[in-house]
């Protein structure tokens, strides 16, 4: 049983006619989008906005209509994988190094639902480094402050090279061992000049959706939940 | 009386042979580098660091040595001018496009010498727009978010064309009035996904030098002084 399709597919079922729909990036998102496409093929009329190149060129194969990003106002519905999503539901994204964007569409969205198999529940942030995008721009002295919140910084490197993300900047992961106050840590971090952003999702969840090996699906409602 | 030149000249007292120094840039500072370039010529032996293209050119006519960003580390002494000091010595920056790398500059040196004229003194900040840098990507949701703070934001244009920061970003000019309690908002525009800085520089003073127009020169020393 694939638990990253099972969570997917149930959280497409929130999808309604006439939606602008954001799509997110990386493996469970994936099947989401091949499940929306799905849906166009039997009528269903949306728009969508990618948050990655890879999803964008995903959704023309599938004839999925993308809205001119100029053209984008609130979102009715994002779904979207994660890292690491914690207890009250907090989440770390980044490990595709599209967290930017991601964090653009899901905090302009009316109802961002997050799409995880079992193995991604955490009791406490931290289990995997933490992305933060940062300006190239004297790149060095904002490492410096990352490190003075007492993480281990190191650039994110693709080919023996700095990786550059979308946006023209650099990844720092950074090892922060487990982080017992994120929205604390968010704050901190996007205070620091040279940040641009950073993976922890605060509040943001409107709804988890989670995918078992057994083949059960759970939904968690976030405290966000605007609709 | 030149009281930008007077502020300028007496913030170079206190560099120092061996120090790494921070050049800002603008109106007021650029008398700050003039005044470095007559103390090299004289011996005085230092390395600096420009916050922008403007006065890198200028440091290099006046054979002021230039450091390598990569090798850039902490700096001893950095001397900037404002749009605004407000009384707990807060500013506001931005008016030049030059926001982020100064406030990189800045938040990376041992002390901070912010240099103005009288007329940049305010009770209260907010009687010019604020700058707040935001990357292109889906710019109007981000603007959206500004708006919902309870600003005007307007994009920066030149030349009939949305202005470019050196960094690759637009610039959002934020009328948000009076602006009581600054700290609070640079930390809620910083939270926007969408913003990579903004011209709020909070409690990074360690010494404000003003020059009046009958010739007096007074420094108010900010709490943020680490020496």
């Amino acid at each position: 049983m694939n638990s990253k399709k099972l969570a997917a597919e149930k959280a497409v079922e929130f999808i309604e006619d006439g939606m602008t729909v954001g799509l997110g990036t990386g493996s469970t998102a994936y099947w989401a989008i091949q499940k929306i496409g799905e849906r166009i093929k039997e009528g269903l009329s949306i728009q969508a906005a990618a948050s990655s190149v890879g999803s964008e060129d995903l959704a023309k194969q599938l004839g999925i209509p993308l809205i001119p990003l100029a053209n984008l106002d609130l979102i009715d519905i994002t779904i979207d994988g994660a890292d690491e999503v914690d207890n009250n539901l907090n989440l770390i994204k980044g490990g595709g190094g599209a967290l930017l964007r991601e964090k653009i569409i899901a905090s302009n969205s009316k109802k961002f639902i997050v799409i995880i198999d079992e193995s991604k529940q955490v009791d406490q942030l931290g289990r995997f480094r933490l992305s933060v995008e940062i300006v190239p721009f004297a790149s060095n002295l904002t490492i410096n402050k990352l490190r003075e919140l007492e993480c281990d910084p190191q650039v994110r490197s693709l080919n023996n090279k700095p990786y550059i993300t979308d946006n023209g900047n650099l990844i720092i992961d950074c090892d922060f061992g487990k982080i017992p106050n994120p929205e604390a840590l968010n704050g901190q971090i996007n205070l620091i000049p040279g940040v641009v952003e950073n993976g922890l999702f605060i509040q943001m969840a409107s709804l988890v959706v989670v995918g078992f090996n057994d083949g059960a699906v759970k939904a968690y409602p976030g405290q966000s939940a605007r609709t």
